[in-house]
Order: C-alpha cells, then sequence, then structure tokens
C-alpha cells in the first residue's frame, strides 16, 4: 500500500463538522418528535413514504428501499409500529412470499400531526441558517458526492 | 398554530440529498471496514477518541461525550470490545462510581491497521469529488448550522 494521503487539518475540521451536525441534527429531532408526538425518528422515516403511497399501501422490500434499510430492520420496527396501531401487515396478493405494510387511520393521523413541527426543526437548523444560494450550492455539492458513491456501488454490483 | 412553512422541492431535494449522503456513505464506510479489517464503525468511533488519549485511557463519561453517545450504549459497546480484547475497563483512581477504559495493545494495532483505508474511503467519496474552495464553502456552512444548534441547546439547559 502506498502512504496513505491522511485528512489535512481543513480536511479534519469540515469532517468534524460533518460528523457532529449529523449527530446534533439527529438529536434536536428526536427530542423535538419525541417531545411534541410520541413518534421515534425510526418512526418517522417509515411513515413518510407510506403516507405519500397510494392507499397508503407500499410492499415491505419497497418501504425498506424507500428508508434506505435492510429487510431485518425493517420487519422488527413494522412490528413495533404494528403493536401500537400505526401500520398493519397485509399479505402481498401476487407473491406469497411478499408481504404488504398499510398506514392506519391512526398512523396517518400520526404522522399528519408531527410533520409541522418535525419540518419547522430541518427548517430551523438546516435552512434558515443559510442563503438560498449557499442552499443550491450545497445541494450541489452533495449531489456530486453521492453521484461518485453511486458509481463504486454500480461497479461493484458488476464485478459479483 | 401558525401554516407550517412547508419545504420548497428545491429545499427537498437538498434534505433527501442530505439523508442520502448519510445513508451511502455509512454504508460505504462500514462494508469498506469490515472488509479490510473487521472493526464495526462502533468499534471505529470508540477506538479513535482513545487512540488519541495519553495512554490511551480516557474516563468512560469522557469517552461517551467526544462519541456524542449516551452512557448505556457506550457501556454496551465498551463490554463488547472487552471480550474481543480491543479495551480494558479500570476503575477510577479518583471516583469510585466512574469508570475508565483503556486501550489495550491488540486495540491499538487494530486501528493503526484500519485508519489507511477509513480515511481513503472518506477522501474519495467526501473530499476528492470537492475543490479546496468548495471543501471551505462547505465547511463554512456547517459550522453556521452547527452554532445554531449549540445556541438552543445551550437555551435549552438554562431554561432546565
Amino acid at each position: 500500500m502506498t502512504e496513505p494521503r491522511w485528512l489535512t487539518e481543513d480536511e479534519q475540521h469540515v469532517w468534524q463538522a460533518y460528523l457532529a451536525l449529523q449527530r446534533e441534527l439527529q438529536g434536536a429531532q428526536e427530542r423535538q418528535l419525541e417531545r411534541d408526538s410520541g413518534l421515534s425518528t425510526a418512526d418517522y422515516t417509515l411513515l413518510v413514504p407510506l403516507s405519500g403511497a397510494p392507499d397508503g399501501l407500499l410492499r415491505a422490500r419497497d418501504l425498506a428501499r424507500r428508508a434506505g434499510w435492510e429487510r431485518s430492520r425493517i420487519s422488527h420496527q413494522v412490528s413495533r409500529m404494528e403493536k401500537r396501531g400505526l401500520v398493519a401487515r397485509e399479505e402481498c396478493p401476487d407473491d406469497a412470499r411478499g408481504s404488504m405494510v398499510r398506514l392506519t387511520e391512526s398512523g396517518r393521523a400520526a404522522i399528519e400531526a408531527a410533520a409541522p413541527d418535525h419540518v419547522a426543526t430541518v427548517r430551523r437548523y438546516f435552512f434558515d441558517p443559510l442563503s438560498a444560494e449557499e442552499t443550491a450550492q450545497l445541494g450541489k455539492l452533495f449531489d456530486r458526492m453521492l453521484a461518485r458513491l453511486a458509481l463504486d456501488s454500480r461497479d461493484a454490483q458488476e464485478i459479483q
């Protein structure tokens, strides 16, 4: 292996700031959600795609993909939410091994009640400190990083 | 409550890109760490501050603060790492209820072996797609968001 290219002091600073932002923002969101709605961020992560789906219904595998989670994590979280009446499991009509997850009325009421304060938190910490130009710039940089990640992930799949 | 200020389409895009970057980058780091070093990102998170501490020794509570974790999570993770010989628990000389965590020789060897490839992954996906000016700009925006979060967190503590 060649000599590692360690991060410069400036890069270290940006990297630590990125990690801190992730941690602090997630903490602020969790505290706000629990205080105002009794939902966890895991609940919220699944309720959002379900509430946007026709009839509030998604295949478990599509829900996993939308949340970016492993199937096993989805399964555990859906069980917890099912007990609290937020979602219901259904059989998949055209795939005996597949299962569907449906948003219940009470689940829809919960996400609709939680959404305004959740969005206000995102706005307060993420968007309000930035100008419109800075927001656009940030999006451009994130997109470029994501393109690199997607390229490598595609290459890795082709090798397999 | 006033009418919620929903995110605009552009803001939605930036927010989703931020969440995707978090997920994809963490996934890439986890795969790289496990493949090349047999460490998890949780192991790595604790090994980094320990390896930088004098004698590889930190109070459990300082380790928790440095990792941004709850004490209970630190305790579970330290137990797992202790079984694998990466760290050792010690009593705190000046606080009977406190405990210390010490990096073992094998823990130091593990983090030293893992660090170059871990940094290369961060560099590849996070810094290589950006120019030096863009990196500096990103740091400036993150710092501004963090300042807002820190301000509110300080206010919240004063109210308590």
